[in-house]
């Protein structure tokens, strides 16, 4: 017997992936834990992310590319990780079509972040 | 240019590994994100972990064997993730030796967990 939430990253993954999956993995003390699994997605054309939380953003195993408004596009391979702080201007323009881009993000809210920064 | 932190868990990984090694790759608002690399090291024998902070650990590559004070061993292959909440007391009891098992793992302070529950 365990106390312990467990899971892994690569169980649950529908068989037609009509949209991205997101799965919160965990979540408490102004950070939440999501997997995100794309296939072929991106973002709508033109559409931007523009969040309030600070992401960080690992990617598992597939392929992207971020574009940033504001910056040059970043191509991620397995093990890429990348810090999307609140307020910065992105969108995943590409996914690998022919094989799982499985994503693991840290938000973390500005909220708690300000109360760090001001200690 | 680009204003985003960035970089790849496979990246400044040594030939020689004598201890475990532990990266810090974001840090803020009650939370720390670090990369750790063992290959074939464990804990101390009969030393256990016993931490201040929430820590959510995910297994990116590799496998590994932890051992918890009170519960079943729980072993560990790439894409595996466990929660280990502040208090629980565990230890790595085994990791591959011909490999590098690289975790990625996340620390949050059980006082931002606090400041969370009681709101």
């Amino acid at each position: 017997m365990s106390a312990t939430a467990r899971g892994s990253l690569f169980a649950d993954i529908p068989r037609e992936l009509p949209a991205e999956l997101t799965t919160v993995l965990a979540v408490g003390g102004g950070m939440r834990i999501e997997r995100i699994v794309s296939r072929g997605h991106s973002s709508a054309e033109g559409g931007w992310y523009e969040q309030d939380e600070d992401e960080w953003v690992l990617l598992v195993t597939g392929a992207a590319r971020l574009d940033l408004a504001h910056g040059e596009p970043i191509e991620l391979e397995a093990g890429d990780w990348v810090e999307l702080p609140a307020g910065l201007r992105h969108r995943v323009a590409w996914t690998a079509p022919d094989r799982d881009t499985v994503w693991l993000a840290v938000f973390r809210s500005a909220d708690a972040y300000a109360r760090s920064a001001s200690r």
